[in-house]
């Protein structure tokens, strides 16, 4: 299995996954921040928008940290990050799992970017919906799925220790002591030392 | 199975799906154009940021267009709308159906509020991107995986009709074929004739 990354990306979030998962591979290293730079053809291919992470596993070719962490728990089962297709809480799982690309992605660039969405007709609705969303989400703990960490923490987690980093995480008791879980875990610092 | 559906919302996606998938379900309106509407309290437990689509499938409650798509094709193999959890076309299947909540969604609301998104920071990069990827996306086609449809096709057509009706999808004959085979599926004819 290949992962290919960039340090301080999103690609952190697959390289926590893949520590979570105790999955081996291969870290290959692209530079999106310049845009010069010489890309891996199969780089490419994984990837149609030239982002990390992407995958290569055997034959399967993927790109986008959401995608890449549903494939990886349900490919690996033993891992134990993914609710099975037929457990009541799968449906949760991936509101989850699309809630980091397709909700808080979008909400967190409105609010850097200082525009006002439609609340109504944007699909993620609004920064402060988009809180009081996570903060409900949290609530009960310790993990979003209740007792047991799953690889819907590992995207909400890593998006809310973004917001964080960059000053945009509203002052939230339990948003703050969920985070503090997430960055507490062994795979999140595997993860976060590959920065460094 | 209960759908929370809403004429002339994302809501058509799930309602595509489906009938796609011949699952049968009820359908309950949810007046969500009417802020001050007395909800049913099964939707506001499925549907976190009260939007529709919703699904109440057993005991799963779930919302997302995207994620009810992931779920329904995996919980019901028979509709072959998923490729299988170690099927090669994984990967692609996966990537496209985040990139609809996760690039399209994004991408558009930038082009409508008129914001220059950073390409290299935005995780949905900008919408001319867009508009490249999914143009070689349908390159081969028929379907985005090939020769075969799946839910992917559900929701990345969907989000392409979208656009065409808002006079947002540039002129672009590779995506203006795709979407005309997706309007064709007598399917998509099923989940449209509710809106009216």
């Amino acid at each position: 299995m290949k992962l290919f990354w960039c340090p301080r990306t999103r690609a952190s979030r697959a390289a926590w996954m893949l520590a979570e998962a105790n999955l081996q591979y291969e870290r290959v290293t692209v530079d999106i921040r310049d845009p010069n730079a010489k890309r891996d053809p199969a780089f490419a291919l994984a990837s149609p928008m030239g982002k990390v992470p992407a995958l290569e596993d055997g034959d399967v070719r993927m790109a986008d940290s959401a995608a890449i962490c549903i494939y990886l728990a349900d490919r690996y089962p033993a891992s134990g990050l993914a609710p099975a297709l037929d457990d009541p809480q799968r449906g949760a799982y991936l509101y989850w799992m699309v809630f980091s690309p397709g909700v808080m992605e979008p909400a967190l660039g409105e609010k850097f970017m200082g525009t006002k969405p439609n609340r109504f007709s944007a699909g993620w609705g609004d920064f402060d919906a988009m809180i009081e969303v996570l903060e409900a989400g949290v609530h009960t703990g310790p993990w979003l799925l209740g007792e047991k960490f799953s690889a819907a923490d590992v995207m909400v987690g890593a998006g809310v220790q973004f917001m964080h980093m960059f000053g945009m995480l509203p002052d939230s008791a339990p948003l703050r002591a969920y985070m503090e879980r997430c960055v507490a875990r062994p795979a999140y610092q595997v993860a976060m030392a590959l920065d460094e």
